[in-house]
């Protein structure tokens, strides 16, 4: 059904490093950092191990599209984004040491804050936890999120306090999110141990752990959660997952049918009617990003988790253009195609997968 | 469009151990071994190292249903089943000494091919290949299958000759397998180290390796080969994905994302028009079973590769009934259902999926 009214575009996976933030990183020697190779002047960016080599791919090279805010609005008019929810990229400030996590994330957050401010309507933001700092600092900088305009959740990765996801000491800071009605973008960084990939990995380039390590990583933690009880303790909260979900609406089926024939589960009496499963939780705490490259994985993702808990999303600075590209990023019109594909174009799901959806789910002011 | 043409169900995706499989695993103390616990007489089947421990779930209980192929026809009339391909379950004859390798695949092989002329026209199987032996073992044995009946493919799990099966040493096998039109069922086992499912992953019994561990290991194992370029070398070689190809289905529009933007594979010249993407080795070279559980699942995999493709399978005799069930196991009319639902009752396609996809694949007579 397709209709005239004006209906925006909101980009909730695109990531930015803010200048404070570089700063940090130019400071290390270990990943993840920021440095130059001479004789080459260009910055390059590392943050996962495996790019920490010899090899002309090491890392990335770091443009101003990194750190200037205004390389963002560029990008979000040419693709037609009338708003994005900027994050930090991976790997936030799981490294900062804990005496200095408070400061850290409390610099950020602000600076993204002000940000935001430069740009009225058009930008939003998640803010960083300061992890490292403990749980009283976390709950602290929680709640002084209030007092930040344009914040309208947090990016999370799947460590947590150390433990992953399903650690309980995790659950004062789930009810703080809970309570202060901050959704949860879970965003994967650390992969699979690197022997799944192979002694060819190398030959590969990235791929393995990028197309692999990263949404395999989302749904395990997620599904670590679930299996914790996470939102059965914690009913309200809500988790916007990244990459679609990793690959939890492919595997729901499985992972439900596996729960339900587990002897361990069954004695420990956890397989009661009062348990939520994994389509439960799918339909009722988690949204997904549209960020899956193909009308075949956004369908299921569509039908696993309902049409109105899916949004458009770039991953912006990531994969940026191909070679022989116009201005308009592959990466995006591929899933701008797949949103038009599986929703229909014109339709009134899709301008609510475009826009409207992280418009309610965000309560973003358009 | 129904017809009332009979049309066979055919299960691709069904186990054995034959009892000189039990007899070796009997014979065994470490994993994978059959033996009984103490006061109880009973046999219990440990193969998974997560399974291995004191805990009253040590693996699983032994019934005939695993070594008695009348069980086998017993199950597969309660569910309506004309046809069963059987394989041999995981870890077939990963672990046999290399000298032992040979003879073992040869009485493994004769023996499931007498018991599938025990039945005549209700069982065919894929046979397993003696890893642990070297090439031209392998080869040889490959050849030998002629002879044998009811042999249509070979089963095969993700570690080939030790290195993975990217390992360029494999390429005299799959050309063999070529050659002799034997398709491979590429099955897990190993799943994925044990640290990625935290602390806590006792807690969740099987879960975790079971639901996630496998299916990411069959995902892992096939995109390697994509990027190793064995489909452009073996170009008629056949994959039959267990679990509808683990997650390559929900993933490929990542995978492809991630290639085309991989600085190493195209400074390597890996990005020509020659290349294969995923999409054309999903609807060229694999099939997929449909042991998904899920209509979401099993809608990405027939859409990813194609309703000609995708094949009914029930993992007997795992996931045994629960609690309360009647004679039909849960997960096996979890899988019609879904079936059912992603094609259409009484439809050409749902007919394929059922059996005839499996008849014209697996060149069977009915």
């Amino acid at each position: 059904m397709a209709t005239n009214t004006k209906s925006p575009v909101v980009d909730i996976h695109t990531h930015v490093y803010p200048p404070s933030y570089i700063s940090l990183l130019k400071s290390r020697s270990e990943i993840p950092y920021v440095r130059s190779f001479p004789p080459s002047p260009s910055l390059r960016l590392v943050i996962l191990p495996a790019e920490d080599t010899e090899s002309t791919s090491r890392g990335r090279p770091v443009g101003a599209e990194y750190y200037d805010i205004s390389k963002k609005i560029e990008f979000m008019d040419t693709h037609s984004i009338d708003i994005s929810v900027i994050s930090l990229a991976n790997p936030w400030l799981d490294w900062v040491p804990s005496s200095e996590a408070a400061q850290a994330a409390q610099s950020i957050n602000d600076e993204v804050n002000t940000e935001c401010g430069k740009y009225p309507g058009r930008l939003f933001a998640f803010a960083t936890l300061p992890l490292s700092g403990g749980k009283e600092v976390i709950v602290k900088e929680i709640q002084r999120l209030k007092s930040l305009k344009y914040i309208r959740g947090v990016i999370l990765g799947t460590t947590g306090l150390g433990k992953g996801l399903d650690d309980p000491e995790l659950l004062p800071i789930f009810e703080a999110l809970q309570e202060n009605k901050l959704p949860i973008f879970l965003h994967p960084h650390y992969g699979l141990p690197g022997s799944v990939w192979g002694e060819r990995a190398n030959d590969y380039g990235h791929v393995l752990p990028l197309a692999l390590g990263f949404p395999l990583e989302t749904t395990i933690a997620v599904t670590r959660m679930i299996l914790a009880g996470v939102f059965e303790k914690v009913t309200e909260l809500e988790m916007i997952l990244a990459h679609s979900g990793g690959t939890l609406p492919f595997l729901a089926g499985r992972i439900e049918s596996c729960i339900e024939h587990d002897a361990h589960l069954k004695a420990e009496g956890k397989l009661g009617k009062e348990r939520k499963t994994v389509w439960d939780v799918l339909k009722k705490n988690i949204y997904l990003d549209a960020v899956i490259y193909s009308e075949v994985g956004l369908k299921a993702a569509i039908q696993a988790s309902g049409q109105y808990r899916v949004m458009f999303g770039t991953d912006h600075p990531f994969f940026p253009p191909l070679e022989g590209e116009g201005q308009k990023w592959a990466s995006v019109e591929t899933n701008y195609v797949a949103i038009k594909a599986a929703l229909g174009g014109g339709s009134e799901e899709e301008k609510g997968a475009l826009g409207r959806n992280a418009v309610r789910v965000l309560n973003l002011e358009v």
